[in-house]
């Protein structure tokens, strides 16, 4: 699977779309913004710059998409205000890889402003947005351009599937049952690709610049711990189930695997330590239950199970790296039997994703 | 007419796109390519930056997208190579309205980064790109943040449609039967509008920094000469064949304008000068024929006239205006007529687009 030309969240926005199924990427957003709302006071206070460029890497397409760095602009320019300095130029770029639905959100633009600076009042600067299509595996913006970075649930995506995983016949993640070897795989492609990724924004931030990332991640320093690998275990389950129905191929199934890794808190700190380019200001970890719907409101799901919503929101996510594999005949039904296993396990057990945040600063 | 809203070329890559239908406008390019090679030229020699910022104001999607920008950055990186300096950022911003299918440039980056990189060896710096939406006629950018403007078969677009029309009727666009009234709303309305696109540039280019702006235009000082306003016309003959047919609404074609001026070169120069932004290097009159197909080959279009190929590339340019205001029922009749009336036309006349190409360099 060529990671770059096939990964993105469903586009458009109807309802298998990932805008209307990032409700629970939106409530850890939530979770997580008082850590960015305090590092950019922070970075504005220390360096009181005139413009600022915000960049939000994996931004996918939906109300996500605009929702914190609106409130980012929002923090920084009541300070501003507070303080008495003349309005700044905010400039935002939105990254995502090349087959991100950017076409949604830049219709979506002009309406954003509008409603923007009718909220901010007269005296707030231009806010210039672009699209930044490319993965933040390479550089993306030039040296000492940007002022702060931020990322929520993107940064778990490998650049690639790792290489020598022939052995994880059966899983298509890390898992209890998959032999060391494919766990050092996949943590040796992570070492490779954050390490990379702390570089070229090393290059790209200004010196006392700041970044937050949230990551999908867990506790336990096992990287097959059901913290993390238990909701790709199900999507398992289901795809070997139609293996022995004979509905799907068993090397098919044994050649698929998910180009994630999901760290701990200290394996997120020992590449940020080992690299040196940022102090660690903050690191958080947080949960959230896989049906996390209590003030959800959304008309076509009212009456729907948690099952079907958590397997929905999970096809937003996955279904372009299992067509891609797949091909898109067998997709109903994969995601018809994950929805009843997910029903399930989440009737028995409490079923959580694990949120690593960590808020860093460039080292001037 | 909202113009931002509604304004953009057909997307995708099918046959009825604009990236299959604009063979035309690639031509401009070329013909004024040495004019943007010329001012890059100097703008390196005589700022020498260690990034360039470069825009594409009207950047629409399909392979004209890219191909001046990538003109110009080996221009510029073999002059570097040949002062002997070092490698530099390239930054590149593709601009245009919201609508325009920026998903389809974007999914085509990754191999044109790589060809690029490839025709260019092992030296060449970042080159970085990002897609900013929204009209040019309001600050798209930060300030002092840009080196060099380009834009081709844009600035003929007005930000909307004059107010004013009423006594235009049975005409779309400007006329030798429009009266007096309706040249003037035209002529203020491109004054506003181009008068606030330097104002805007003027900012957000760095001192030194230069702008090559290829427009529809005319050489004569009457703006309704045929010269510029003749394929207009032949549209509007299809339409009102369809109005005395009962097929379109008279008050609906009497309501239909297009928000389009093609200024004379000494307009242009007039508002130019007027700003004071900018010092003129450089005002050029070029023609292209209406059917100056000579070298193409397009295995869909091989055996079609050149009525129909003209037609073709006048839809994927209006069709999405023409289709907000009438609705698509009537489209493929009014470019069925359209084509028989250019067809005709140009078997008897010799037509031809006029560009006015300037090249401006911002005043330190």
């Amino acid at each position: 699977m060529e990671v770059v030309q096939v990964l993105h969240m469903n586009g458009g926005i109807d309802e298998t779309s990932y805008a209307s199924n990032s409700l629970v990427q939106k409530r850890v957003i939530s979770l997580t913004k008082h850590i960015s709302e305090e590092a950019i006071t922070n970075l504005y206070c220390s360096t009181l710059p005139r413009s600022l460029a915000i960049a939000d890497l994996g931004c996918s397409s939906g109300p996500n998409t605009l929702f914190l760095v609106s409130e980012l602009i929002k923090v920084v320019d009541k300070l501003r205000q507070k303080l008495g300095h003349e309005s700044l130029e905010y400039q935002v770029f939105l990254n995502d890889l090349p087959g991100n639905d950017f076409n949604t959100i830049f219709k979506s633009l002009p309406n954003f402003q509008k409603q923007m600076s009718y909220q901010m009042g007269p005296g707030i600067g231009p806010c210039l947005f672009s699209g930044t299509p490319g993965s933040f595996y390479g550089r993306l913006f030039p040296s000492k351009s940007l002022h702060f970075v931020h990322s929520s649930y993107s940064l778990q995506w490998l650049s690639q599937v790792p290489e020598g995983l022939d052995n994880n016949k059966g899983n298509i993640y890390m898992a209890c049952t998959s032999p060391p070897d494919v766990l050092r795989a996949y943590y040796e492609q992570y070492q490779r690709d954050f390490s990379m990724f702390l570089k070229c924004r090393a290059e790209e931030l200004v010196a006392g610049g700041g970044m937050v990332l949230t990551f999908l991640g867990r506790r336990s320093e096992d990287p097959s711990s059901r913290e993390c690998c238990y909701i790709w275990e199900l999507l398992a389950m289901a795809l070997n189930d139609m293996v022995s129905e004979g509905l799907i191929d068993e090397d098919k199934m044994n050649s698929f695997n998910i180009p994630q890794y999901t760290p701990s808190p200290s394996e997120v700190k020992t590449e940020v330590s080992k690299e040196g380019y940022f102090s660690i200001d903050h690191l958080e970890v947080s949960a959230i239950k896989w049906n996390d719907f209590d003030n959800e409101f959304n008309a076509s799901n009212a009456f729907s199970d948690d099952g079907y919503k958590v397997a929905k929101y999970m096809r937003a996510v996955a279904e372009s790296m299992l067509v891609s594999h797949f091909g898109d005949a067998i997709i109903d039904e994969v995601f018809l039997r994950y929805r009843k296993i997910i029903a399930d396990r989440i009737s028995k057990e409490n079923c959580q994703f694990i949120n690593v945040t960590i808020s860093i600063t460039k080292i001037g």
